[in-house]
């Protein structure tokens, strides 16, 4: 097995997360632990999660693995990875790739700064790449990187809305039951062909479920049910439950799971996917702009103007003269969209401010940041050709913090009467 | 039963849709018919459709039913309705609908200009909104807006991506078997509960198929099932092709669907449908401008840096002066969005007169149609102010166009040099 480290001589963790970003999923919170959760802390079972990625993902019909098709730029396991690690009782996240997109993959752990992963090389299917994620868990007294957990998750890298709760109550019915999965309702009838490709019998609906992800399973069970299964199993097997059925008679306890678990399978799920997400990060704007007092109103009425137009979103202002626990605050809230009012300063120095700040707190790691430098026309008072040619250098700004994921764009408001106002 | 004209006074069809219209889907093709189909035509069952809408989409978590869900504020039956009568042998559309949802029904295909659509009232279940659509068109005699059909599909309300391709394939296969379906492979494995909530087994997956729609049967066969069909089956039942096996032992045959048959059942699914509407209709960008020669190169200008910037979208170029064919043929390809550049005429003329154009082709009932109002600002020619105030008439034009589904926003360029090159 391969650590997630990369490079090979760089530390063994890829360094802490910035400020603001541990925990940066759009739905995490800081909030004390649920009575399950604290429960689960007492009876704190080690707790360790399998990913196989080596899959190719033939069904989205294009040729990158799903598991690496970007959504808003970032690769879709990068959401998977950042859902787990979110999980603070997680302690290792063991991701099965091919050897192939190893490096790539030791690039985006880098990237993205994810932690706790350490990387093993799939197998041929995806049973064969759980069973090397498990033995290297197994192995893990020789490993000092990884220890054998006394629980193991096994998820999906193309699930990436994977909640807390739902690993939480996987995790506890497997302590209890020795195995245990999420299940859905079928969305479709199923129906059995015979040999001339008619109709035999359909299912009834109601009786079956169809089977998703997480799983749990108590490590010495499934590291067992791995060990002695057939190579046929191993190959053409597609359920870790039933082969913890069949070789250790383990019966999973099913659990309900939220619609959120679906699994990325077509190429109308990565569009769904992205905008889930950029919903998500869209629900709260900040309108930051200089404090003299008697231009505080244009930040208000902003604030007002915004809130007629966007009913679900949070529109909250204030200003960078302060700056530290305000803007800190809101940054740690998840807020990835800015309007920046550049009333009184010289053209740019507000959104210049704004921009040190969020590039310090590092949050456009992990999703694009939106930045709105609102600037106002008054052709009377400076000649409009040299407000035009100053204004050109947003373009600059934007190229520059592009890369750092942050978009800039300029707005230019024609308000001749606005001083007079 | 009830017919579909709105209001009831009105005429019995909800009037010829406008040039450009009919065939309306974006992948929609006036190409001479394949050999399969012209086989069809040569055989030429009579084929109605009877879709169920009478759903309430408890899945979806919003109060809307998913059926009336608003996709770029269409609802989503009119797209499935849109997807069934661009086929043109699909004679009749019987479309099941509650009680309070009739009227919004009938406005909505008024105002979408659906043909061809015969609505009744749905029943408590899905089965029972099936047998009410067969009863109407079996009654058909009596009335002389439907009349029975030698074979009829049975299509999902919330599957608004069905091709002709398939349709053919179950009537196809309808008229030699007696009933047919589309089905998928499974994304998930199925499994069977026990009555503690444990699995009991789970499925083969490659021995299973997802059932999905459309279907198709002998108007007689699948009439004689539902008339056979006991209260239990029609309240519990979930598979129109196991009514024909039960009832009157005729094994469908199962037809291999395409990706696109998935039913829109969560709020994902709408965020899907969505964006790839929207990547459809957004595959081809035209650009308008005054033909005066010394300037073409402007309009060229645009299409390079375009077509640089948009890699999978077709750019064209062309002038309004030759009105006509050149516009109506882009219509007719589908176009969507275009960029009208004011050049030398006065601020508006251009893009009025494309509105105009617009507005006579009615493509915008369907999809909106995105206009992009390009200005050139060089203030040493025209008063800054004067300028600005003259564009502030692009946001009574845009109000006004958005009524007639047409987005309008101008695009300012600060362009000094522009009369000197």
């Amino acid at each position: 097995m391969e650590p997630g480290q990369p490079g090979g001589s760089g530390p063994a963790e890829p360094g802490p997360l910035p400020r603001g970003v541990r925990g940066a999923g759009p739905k995490a919170s800081a909030s004390p632990p649920s009575g399950a959760e604290a429960q689960l802390q007492r009876c704190a079972p080690a707790v360790a999660a399998v990913l196989p990625a080596g899959g190719r993902g033939e069904r989205m019909g294009v040729p990158t693995p799903k598991q690496f098709c970007p959504i808003l730029e970032r690769p879709l396991i990068s959401y998977t990875l950042q859902a787990l690690e979110r999980v603070c009782w997680i302690k290792d996240i063991v991701v099965a790739v091919t050897g192939e997109n190893m490096d790539a993959m030791k690039d985006l752990i880098q990237r993205y700064q994810h932690k706790r992963i350490s990387l093993v090389e799939a197998g041929v299917t995806r049973h064969r790449s759980i069973f090397n994620g498990l033995k290297a868990l197994a192995e893990g007294q020789r490993d000092a990187q990884l220890s054998r957990p006394e629980v193991v998750i096994i998820h999906d890298a193309v699930r990436p809305f994977v909640e807390e709760d739902i690993l939480l109550k996987v995790v506890t019915a497997a302590k209890e039951h020795g195995a245990a999965g999420a299940v859905r309702p079928l969305v479709s009838t199923v129906i059995s062909p015979d040999a001339d490709g008619c109709l035999d019998h359909s299912l009834e609906r109601a009786r079956h479920r169809a089977s998703e992800m997480p799983q749990a399973f108590l490590f010495d069970v499934i590291y067992e049910a791995y060990q002695q299964c057939s190579d046929y199993d191993l190959e053409f097997g597609t359920e870790c439950l039933q082969l913890a059925l069949k070789y250790c008679h383990i019966k999973a306890k099913l659990v309900e799971g939220s619609p959120d678990l679906w699994k990325v399978t077509y190429k109308r799920d990565l569009y769904a996917a992205e905008s889930i997400i950029k919903e998500r990060i869209s629900e709260q704007i900040h309108i930051v702009m200089d404090t003299k007092e008697d231009e505080e109103h244009i930040g208000h009425h902003f604030e007002e103007m915004l809130k007629n137009e966007l009913n679900h979103v949070k529109v909250t202002s204030g200003s960078l003269c302060h700056p530290g626990r305000d803007l800190q605050q809101i940054i740690l809230e998840q807020c990835y969209n800015f309007i920046c009012v550049n009333v009184k300063t010289s053209e740019f120095e507000e959104t210049q401010k704004l921009l040190d700040v969020l590039t310090e707190s590092n949050i456009s790691i992990l999703y694009p940041v939106v930045v709105i430098s609102v600037h106002f026309l008054d052709h009377k008072s400076v000649p409009i050709g040299q407000k035009m040619e100053n204004l050109m250098q947003i373009r600059e700004f934007a190229k520059e913090v592009k890369k750092r994921n942050i978009l800039l764009c300029g707005l230019l408001i024609y308000c001749p009467q606005y001083l007079y106002y």
